[in-house]
């Protein structure tokens, strides 16, 4: 598994149990940063309380849509790692707002792209240069989660061809289309970054009980992540540039 | 045939060669609506042109980005059409600025897909009532462009599964993220319009010599356009909700 590990948006829901199962395993990362946008603020007291017990868990503050803030970030991550650089990028942070045919706005449409897509696409650029170092100081050949990676969330609803499947449930047009672009973004990744040795993947976490997914989702975020981390460990070359589901299933595009 | 046909971005490339090839029909249509957003201006000389020798071709002055220039065409649309509706939107305006991982900012990013997947979006929001007027209006109960459509123009580069095929010719990041979410967004409004008889398909032109496919491109434009109104007068329920190729062949999203 990954010497060291980023997730965003880990202050909460599917992000902040990605840092709580990193951080108990047997062997977790050296160093894992669980960014958010306000470090200081009541919705990141869980992440302070788990940093104030575990030295590897470092926060950083990370506004994803705001390059200056991304860029400062980059610099600290990078000041810490040194020459091992990081091994695991997750893109995690996301929306999900309300959204039909009918009510969609230009608004809407833009600042759900930014915050889905744009901001993993910065994030993942400013981040490049330490997954290329992790990727050139690992002894393995063989692409992987341990080596270097950039895991971008995505979702089943991403999927144009299952969208009958759940779209009068959720259609979320807002969401849905943002996370189409993710998917080719990701894909688009996989090519541009094969030959520097880092993994691309998408990842749908199931339909889970989160302030996003709602109580009505069928899964608890512990089994979401549980499953999600097991799917990352065995990531491998078959994997790069495809959607997989948190039981690390295919899923068409 | 449709008896009413609109055409966003008309003023040049595969809009304005629609527009002239629908005029050269044996039966053109009764009104067809072509769009730009400078209707006076030196890039619409062709459209004016043509406006003045066919009295069934109306220029409008659209910018798909502005909701308030939709919103005044589709009044002048509807005070035109009457009762009988609008049979076929085709939303072709679009943009292709060159943009690869390294170059990519959130602006590029935002303004294409503005331009991309919100300006159609908007745009067929604003002609849902008279396109709903149409498929009322019409004798046919099954789905075609002669009832009620909209058509998207996509891209082969929308295709996530194809991406390895042209990815290092075309890189075109926002580009090709913005048309994967107007797939989807195609896909959401075949199920959302489904029950008011219209008909949504997404189509790829072909790699075509104008000024967004450049001279290198492998067909002339007149050879895509009579392909795609070929195709076009061809759809029906089995192609609702899918991306076709200029020749009529689905292509994988």
């Amino acid at each position: 598994m990954p010497e060291s590990v980023l997730v965003t948006g880990a202050n909460r829901g599917i992000g902040l149990e990605l840092v709580k199962q990193l951080l108990g395993k047997e062997r977790p990362p050296k160093t894992l940063f669980a960014t958010c946008r306000d470090p200081q603020g009541p919705g990141a007291q869980e992440l302070r309380a788990l940093a104030s017990k575990h030295p590897n868990l470092v926060i950083l503050k990370l506004e994803a849509t705001n390059p200056a803030s991304i860029q400062s970030a980059a610099k600290e991550a990078k000041s810490r790692l040194g020459d091992q650089g990081l091994n695991l990028l997750i893109n995690n942070a996301g929306v999900m707002p309300a959204c039909t045919l009918e009510s969609a706005t230009a608004k809407d449409m833009l600042d759900v792209y930014n915050i889905n897509l744009v901001g993993p696409m910065l994030v993942t650029k400013a981040f490049l240069p330490l997954l290329k170092r992790a990727a050139q100081a690992s002894p393995h050949k063989a692409l992987s989660c341990g080596k270097a990676a950039i895991i971008n969330m995505s979702t089943i609803l991403s999927s144009i061809e299952k969208t009958p499947e759940m779209y009068h449930s959720f259609p979320v047009i807002s969401y849905r289309c943002s996370k189409a672009a993710l998917n080719m973004l990701t894909k688009l990744q996989s090519m541009g970054y094969k030959e520097e040795g880092i993994l691309c993947t998408a990842i749908h976490p199931g339909w889970v009980k989160t302030d996003l997914g709602t109580e009505q989702a069928d899964l608890t975020v512990e089994e979401s992540v549980a499953g999600i981390l097991e799917v990352l460990s065995s990531l491998s070359e078959k994997h790069h540039g495809i959607l997989v589901t948190w039981e690390g299933k295919t899923l068409p595009w």
